[in-house]
């Protein structure tokens, strides 16, 4: 029965991360014969979580394989996405369609649990009346910027909205009230994973996933696995110290973290733009500007990708990763600041650590920890369709 | 026959760990019943493997239970340690204890690849003559500090030898010419899993062993594994930028990495002691100056003392330990700069990063990455006794 269960949930992962596949290809890829994926189909299909269908685009002689597609209509979970400057809530599709989306300003002051929680659990309210009725919530995922304890949701430590020890993942559950426990992931983390599973990380099984927001937060996978370390709080990227002497004060109550050296603030600051408006679209105001020339602003990209490249450099050299992925407010200032950071790996990085270390972007540009989000919601029913969660 | 093979290894690798254990012990630790440990026992002491005896020290009433012991004298490895100021091989039994170690003097220059093999070679017969004649050498592992391929024990990179791509494990297997290959390992990857397998890392998945030797090098565990990376290049804790504005000069030609502002060169040089002698025993003298009392001598530690503090705070960031380990000339020098080290990682290290963080001293002095090279040699007796290396 477990090795039913097994199957079936693994099937169900591989149309969920691949999209339609034959079941020929399914057969290959699980090491099963054809009539064992006939059997697993069917009933993945009864309970209503795929469908087979003629593949699209195919040409020559002979009746086409059908392929096993995801019920992405109506198989979905609720993705949340706690960031600085927003707050975010969709609902996305088994097979990883985001199938509707709601994004919020979120007040910079004054943001206690509870306004956080019955704002996200009034949009999550909204997208979950909005959903056909024939379609099923099959669980709830949530991004957090900050130190999340596995198992409950509890943020320990979220400086950004200065929060420490707020039982974040239990809250929303109760607000949200549809039946589901909300799994939190550390925003980082979950896009690492996010990448690694549909992105720009695919198929590699050491990377560092860099994610800039006001802070900076890490995603690594060693071996495949997110590093959690001792309790789960590993990959706090952003408060590696890289400017020992003058460095800029960080919201953490040190100075000179990389976070401090390279996030949004820092950004802006550098530019001469400390007074003026902020979020992302402050940030790639100076990207365009650098890109195009602007002087102030091309100092502050060298700048701050000087001191991010520092921080990339010491990455490669702890973890010999295969990829390194910018992604969030990093995606834009890499864009510009690719020079700076190729520059200090080049001159920090051991040239065999960093030999197969390919640079690259997020493949999701602003929903990243969003995806990772939904990933998260869909653990539950992927690992068991058959279970309490799932239909079967 | 598979599933006998791992369950005799296991048993072996047990009593090599933990030294003797009775059959209760060893059938609850195994999760078999004592019949079946009756048997792997007696298979194993067929063959010379391990003996039973009356346990030492018992009292009470009753016949006490046999204890199973591994064959120290009759099984062991060749263990070689390349450092930067010295050479040393040794006989290591089954069991772990060091049977005969030779140590001899690195010459400091004009080190290339044929001398150093052609010295450990005869360092290497030499024990292997003296061995007992009834007694069987079942692997050779070798620990050198420098960055080695996995598979061939290739040095890809050394810079304290000047060494670039030498093939180091080959052409010792051949010098040796005693019929078996040598294994090689990273100096501190070694030291990580001697302290994680019978020193002071015991039972800690998530530990960070920091190795000073001229360099500084880390071995980190993460889940239980050694952090390897994509290409088993991980870990070059030595090499992370500490300094960015006026760093000491390091040997891999970049500035201000944590070994350049805290190897042996750093300490002897802020103690001005840089034209005097070097080696382990010139920085233990410093040490001790420093816990007397000397003032040129404490601010050289306090100095050292404060990089290695931002070098362990970041550690901690990254990677969340429920261990970090000082060996090497790093273990003299946190016995004196503990203070400086606490106060960088409460400034620096994240609260919820660092709760569970335990800061230790190596558990084996000098001999941490020999005794890791020892284990390195007996990994393809304690996979499979009966394979090709075992005499089952």
């Amino acid at each position: 029965m477990r090795t039913k269960r097994t199957s079936l949930g693994t099937l169900l992962h591989h149309v969920h991360v691949s999209g339609p596949l034959s079941r020929a290809a399914l057969a290959e890829r699980m090491g099963v014969n054809r009539s064992t994926i006939l059997a697993l189909t069917a009933e993945l299909a009864a309970a209503g979580l795929v469908r087979e269908e003629q593949p699209t685009g195919t040409t020559g002689a002979g009746r086409p394989s059908l392929v096993v597609r995801p019920e992405s209509e109506r198989f979905w979970v609720l993705a949340f996405d706690v960031a600085v400057d927003r707050l975010v809530a969709a609902r996305v599709g088994l097979g990883g369609p985001i199938l509707a989306r709601i994004e919020t300003d979120r007040p910079r002051a004054g943001v206690d649990l509870d306004l956080v929680v019955g704002r996200l659990a009034a949009l999550g309210r909204e997208l979950v009346d909005a959903a056909p009725p024939d379609s099923t919530c099959a669980g709830v995922g949530a991004s957090y910027c900050g130190m999340i304890r596995p198992g409950d949701g509890m943020v320990r430590y979220g400086p950004e909205l200065g929060w420490v020890d707020q039982a974040f993942g239990t809250e929303l559950a109760k607000a949200l009230d549809i039946g589901h426990p909300v799994a939190v992931g550390n925003e980082a983390h979950l896009g690492a994973l996010a990448e690694h599973q549909r992105g720009a990380g695919t198929g590699v099984a050491d990377l560092i996933y860099l994610h800039g927001d006001v802070g900076v937060g890490g995603g690594i996978l060693v071996g495949g696995r997110l590093l959690g370390g001792d309790s789960g709080y590993g990959c706090e990227v952003g408060h590696m110290l890289v400017n020992p002497f003058d460095g800029r004060p960080c919201l953490c109550g040190s100075r000179g973290c990389l976070e401090a050296e390279t996030g949004e603030y820092a950004l802006l600051d550098a530019a001469g733009r400390g007074d003026g408006p902020v979020g992302a679209a402050a940030v790639r105001a100076v990207v365009t500007d650098a890109l195009a020339g602007d002087p102030a602003a091309s100092r502050a990209v060298a700048e701050v990708g000087d001191w991010l490249g520092i921080g990339v450099a010491n990455l490669i050299n702890l973890f010999n990763p295969g990829a390194v992925i910018f992604g969030g407010m990093l995606r834009d200032v890499y864009r510009a600041a690719a020079p700076q950071v190729a520059a200090r790996i080049a001159q920090h990085a051991m040239p065999v650590s960093r030999e197969r270390a390919d640079l690259r972007l997020s493949a999701f540009a602003d929903d990243t920890t969003l995806i990772g989000a939904a990933e998260l919601g869909f653990a539950g029913l992927l690992a068991d369709p058959s279970g309490d969660r799932g239909p079967l």
